[in-house]
């Protein structure tokens, strides 16, 4: 897909290694980003150490045109991502004067103290351009094309909100899917024949679970692309094919 | 934590990239490693393209004790884990005639037909050990410290169950937890404190969702050791720390 900018995301946390969090961020981003077409083309979890996030964002950064991180930026001994994101830019993590006093009143309006824990949410690495929002009390930010946002997900959700906008868009990626009770190796010649004839396309093939949610067939084949002609055309092509083959099949089917 | 095994995690295949499907192998694999001594300590999601497939099984392999590798092994154009595991480790990825054989029988019992698509997943690298299974009618394996996995859940989870008797085991990874009302940032400095006088633990904090399905309380806090006696007095430490400020607290809860 040609017109379309690439993404990394890093996510960051112990909890998520560990199994003890099941991570939700990473779908909400891809697709959030697909519309405005930006692909995320990589993906690193990394633990709550400095060496590793450091060592991931300059790796990554260089890489795609944009990186997006979640986790790490609460009060915590474990909450080290601003420090990490400032020392991969081998700049400072400053305080942030208006986030700060912002976060101070409205903790005092609650009569919440501020603590010392707590004021570290009010820095982020020297440069770092904040990204508020109405919602959450904190903002996450941006220092060049990384973008550094809260773990939990309903505030990573108001902050990627508040992200989009800010960035260059590419064409959105659209989805087109045919649904099929037909095993892939069954089908799988076909769909490489029409991959083939189709490379602006990409063609995944998807095994459902028994009693999955997501359909009532067994292979849900998913098409992407920037032009929604070809999508139809590379759908109704992988239709016919399946039912050509004696196979029970659907498309559209959402 | 000393006397523990390290992992990577990774996960192939553009469906998780572009959030088509939530990965679920990733806090299942973790889970199921801790239990016998081994420690996720990195993760990565690829697409479907050789180039970045061989270039993190390289990156990893030699950095930590095991890598697991999930999707990828099925008979569509897009399953390409198998050729790209045989080119990071330099050999040829060849047809396993005794899994080609058991197969074929297997398909001949039920009339259907072994296509030269479906021919591909009787192939692994050169060298490959390959893992059957009583469930799957294909094996995973292993070649060297990488182990190859389907990413389709039901079947990843019994290959796991077949690898993990092959592990060299740490001592098992132990969790607690007390979940409490409080706000990070007013328990932030006695977690600190706590976490500085039992290095030996990890103490992880993470706010709940309002409505969380995990808990009623709106911060849990999981002390992670290989030693039940440090991890009950570090929890008791933490019960105390929230209790003493006022907070409602509750340990043991699971």
């Amino acid at each position: 897909m040609n017109n379309t900018f690439t993404a990394a995301v890093l996510l960051i946390g112990d909890e998520i290694l560990s199994g003890s969090i099941q991570d939700e961020n990473l779908s909400h981003i891809a697709i959030m980003l697909e519309k405005v077409g930006i692909r995320v083309r990589d993906v690193r979890v990394v633990p709550d150490l400095e060496g590793e996030i450091v060592d991931a964002v300059n790796q990554l950064r260089g890489k795609y045109h944009y990186i997006f991180t979640t986790g790490g930026i609460g009060p915590t001994h474990d909450d080290i991502t601003s420090d990490s994101i400032a020392k991969a830019f081998n700049v400072k993590n400053v305080i942030q004067q208006d986030i700060f006093d912002e976060f101070q009143a409205y903790l005092d309006s609650k009569g919440i103290e501020f603590t010392k824990a707590a004021q570290r949410m009010a820095h982020a690495p020297e440069g770092a351009e904040m990204i508020k929002t109405k919602q959450a009390a904190l903002p996450g930010y941006r220092i060049e094309n990384v973008f550094v946002m809260a773990g939990v997900p309903r505030i990573m959700r108001v902050m990627l909100d508040a992200i989009i906008p800010k960035l260059e868009a590419g064409k959105p990626i659209l989805n087109g899917s045919v649904h099929a009770n037909v095993r892939e190796g069954a089908i799988a010649k076909d769909l490489e024949t029409i991959q083939q004839a189709h490379s602006e396309v990409v063609i995944g093939s998807y095994p459902q679970e028994i009693n999955s949610k997501r359909s009532n067939y067994s292979l849900i084949l998913v098409v992407k692309g920037i032009d929604q002609n070809e999508i139809d055309l590379v759908c109704k092509k992988i239709l016919k094919a399946c039912l050509d083959g004696g196979y029970e099949a659907n498309y559209p089917s959402n």
